[in-house]
């Protein structure tokens, strides 16, 4: 595929960087999401320095090879597949905190460094940094920005946009660049900050990260509501809004997740009720905020869970590794759809009707504060590929249905390869194309990731 | 300078929009920014619809014709400022509130609304637009999206950006596309909203906007702090950052604006104090958090107004206006750097040890939550052109003192005409040169507002 001496120019070049062993390979492969067509990498790229990743994409420039950069791998829309004739640029190794300056309230990071890694290092200055995927303990700071990842407490602090001051990045011919500025305000020319925030490595590496902090709470109220039905928790998430009160956590969990959980826990959360709403209040108001939440929902027959705010935090920890049981592959795929707020009662009730229709299983967690559903679907692998087919009929309703209903395709994970093949159901040809020549000004003969994020 | 043959066209095809009335040329030649060189538009078109802006462009593209958008004419950059042979779009005709949906929290306006009148509909729904600029009671929605306008609460809500969720967006050649979501969340594509947002009009009009709307505070509590000086003051801002209390509003002024506040209205602040900082905390710990900020604040020696929350909200609302007294011109140049937190009292320091030097006069009000700074910078008239060099000077030196200490040329007013000298002195020949190809991607004959925002 690669010609020989072209790689031996990189293994030089780069020296005990490179690799190309079989078990690299493979594993190096695939992110988390569905695979659509196997494909393995022709090497695999650990940089150290921004200098290597100047290096390598200098060389790919040069030979025309494809690069594809990958934080730890947690990305679910195959953003980080392999792609044919590729290398794979792995971050995981720049994982250094640069700075901590905890009067400017600001952090500056490689692109390695582990979300949950930052936030233990900031905590003992009183501060945390805000977006917390779900994969907080395991995905990079450089896969959040590429994917502008989303997470629990975004209802309240807004994605990683609003947390990204200031980027490093090198473009596809080798050039960093520098990006934004470390203050907290700044419009000085065009946001390029915020435009390559969630590209997803299609039109440049980022070798360096400057992020807000916010201040750790100096309170949390934590609620666990029981519902006899989904789509009454549903109604209590338009409830809260209606009560104008701002949870940090507003999260969303079917009677299917709750009988996962209790498998894989021993809980008995499903026989406490048919869904739950986890809440979570902060800050000086975190009290008063929570008894006027419990007020709004006990209104509405939800039963709280009088355990108080231990097991409501338990079960807020559960549900961020609610997702991680299982890898998603083509016969159960994980969605990320988001719809505006007061449509999640209807839309709660379509995908259900979805499921009995096309006779596929179905579990919902939601980000429910922001109207962003992770609904599952699944079959049973041993029911074969009409089984399989019946899942897709599902998937592609689910997500016209979210268009239909004013939403997006993707709250939070990305378009990666995945979910292409709906951005046009979104977006206009004029808007698509408009994408198309921007990548052209960034990566010129696309090399960045190709074949993802856009349609071109 | 235009073809009457081609303005006739654009009257005919815009019947009743199009004025060439001398008064409208001249009131529409300028914003509120400093005059280079005084210029006149050829005609000023009054759009009603969006219709009338893609028949406009698309006149505008088939004739070559430079067009700069104008909301109200706030601008304080120069960013709407007639530039040679070019029709200025005025959008504040375009002036509804489409929708208002308080279970979503969004509304959709034109460009034309009124911030103020945006947050009058919003509020009788317990909702508000967050971002502020102290201009809200003139400035449109549209000019705020085109320059990402900050504002008073902008240090715990956030930019304009923050709150902007989707656009419609007339690219050069009239053609209308939607960026965006009507959902909190998306990530579907690259983020052409958030390009748009603070392109100041060199992208594209934009025509329509949706913005996510936010809780209005259940409590709000004021604080009025005197100190001594101005540097004090700016130690107290970094005090309630180190205490961890997030303030929704943090301004500070400097003795100068008291005095110009006492004469424009009769009060006694400059007796009072040396400096000012006004401190607002608002939502259901908004009590709480004004106690662990007094506390902070009299342990710095700051005298606490006690009149209580009533006079600090006059303040505020005094604050508000403190800019409105006076036009920029050549020889009144307000200014707009923002700087990392921990370097506001050496910079304060820094800009009074340079109006000493230069022999001009200062003062200063500034956001101080984001460490952005208004320094007004003035010479008399009558002192002549010896004396605007010398303000030139001071004026280059506080740029490159903020941009020395990590800071950006404006923190939210824009780079507009006035501040493209500067722009260099931030942004390297890459970056550059980045963001001259974005332009060419959108507007590849560079008719919209050329000569603004950027440097190509
Ligand atoms: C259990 C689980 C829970 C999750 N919960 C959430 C959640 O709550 N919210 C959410 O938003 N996502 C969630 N995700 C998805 C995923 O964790 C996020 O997308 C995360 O941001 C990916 O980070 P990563 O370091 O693993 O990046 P990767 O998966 O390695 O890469 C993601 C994308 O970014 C690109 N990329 C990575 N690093 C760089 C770089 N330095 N420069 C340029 N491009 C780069 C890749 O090419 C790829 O396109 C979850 C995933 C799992 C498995
Ligand atoms: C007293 C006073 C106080 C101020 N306080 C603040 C403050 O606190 N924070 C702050 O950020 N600014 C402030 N400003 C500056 C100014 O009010 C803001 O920049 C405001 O956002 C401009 O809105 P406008 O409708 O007046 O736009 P204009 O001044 O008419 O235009 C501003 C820029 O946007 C472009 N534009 C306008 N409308 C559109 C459109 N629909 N499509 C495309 N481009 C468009 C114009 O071409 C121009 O480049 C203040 C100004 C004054 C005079």
């Amino acid at each position: 595929m690669i010609d020989p001496a072209v790689l031996e120019e990189l293994v030089a070049a780069l020296p005990g960087r490179v690799s190309t062993t079989a078990t690299d390979l493979a594993q190096y492969s695939r992110d988390q999401g569905p695979v659509l067509r196997e494909t393995l990498p022709v090497a695999v790229v650990r940089a150290r320095s921004v200098e290597d990743v100047q290096i390598l994409l200098q060389w790919a420039t040069r030979h025309d090879v494809p690069v594809v950069s990958r934080g730890a791998g947690s990305g679910v829309s195959g953003g980080a597949h392999a792609t044919t004739g590729c290398v794979v640029l792995s971050l995981e190794l720049m994982d250094r905190i640069v700075e901590i300056s905890p009067d400017d309230e600001i952090a500056v990071v490689e692109p390695g460094v582990v979300n949950a890694d930052l936030n233990a290092a900031v905590a003992q200055h009183g501060l945390m940094y805000a977006p917390d995927p779900a994969s907080y303990r395991w995905s990079t700071i450089g896969g959040n920005v590429a994917t502008n990842a989303g997470g629990l407490r975004c209802a309240k602090y807004g994605v990683t946009r609003d947390s990204v001051l200031a980027l490093d990045v090198v473009l596809a011919d080798g050039t960093l660049v520098s990006t934004g500025h470390r203050t907290f305000k700044g419009v000085a020319g065009y946001d390029l900050t915020a435009l390559m925030t969630g590209s997803e490595g299609t039109l440049g590496v980022i070798v360096g990260i400057t992020v807000r902090l916010r201040y750790l709470p100096q309170a949390v109220h934590t609620l666990a509501a029981f519902f006899d039905d989904f789509p009454q928790a549903a109604a209590g998430v338009l409830a809260i809004g209606r009560a104008r009160v701002q949870p940090s956590i507003l999260e969303l969990l079917d009677g299917r997740t709750l009988e996962a959980l209790d498998g894989a826990h021993g809980s008995d959360l499903r026989r406490r009720g048919g869904s739950l709403l986890l809440v979570q209040t902060d800050g000086y108001g975190a009290g008063a905020e929570a008894d006027a939440i419990r007020g709004a929902l006990i209104g509405l027959g939800a039963v709280i869970s009088e355990e108080g705010s231990e097991e409501a935090e338990r079960l807020i920890d559960l549900r961020r590794h609610s997702r991680g049981d299982e890898v998603d592959d083509l016969y159960r795929v994980g969605e990320d759809v988001a719809v505006p707020k007061s449509q999640l009662v209807p839309y709660v009730a379509a995908l259900e009707d979805m499921a009995r229709r096309h006779g596929v299983k179905l579990k919902v967690v939601a980000h429910a504060g922001d109207g962003n559903l992770h609904p599952t679907f699944w079959v049973e692998r041993s029911e074969g590929p009409q089984a399989q087919e019946r899942l897709e009929s599902a998937l592609d309703e689910s997500v016209q249905r979210a268009l239909d209903l004013g939403g997006t395709i993707t709250g939070e994970h990305g378009v990666g390869q995945y979910k292409r093949r709906w951005l046009a159901w979104e977006q206009s040809p004029e808007v698509l194309d408009l994408q198309a020549r921007l990548k052209q000004v960034f990566d010129p003969s696309n090399i960045l990731n190709p074949g993802k994020a856009i349609v071109s």
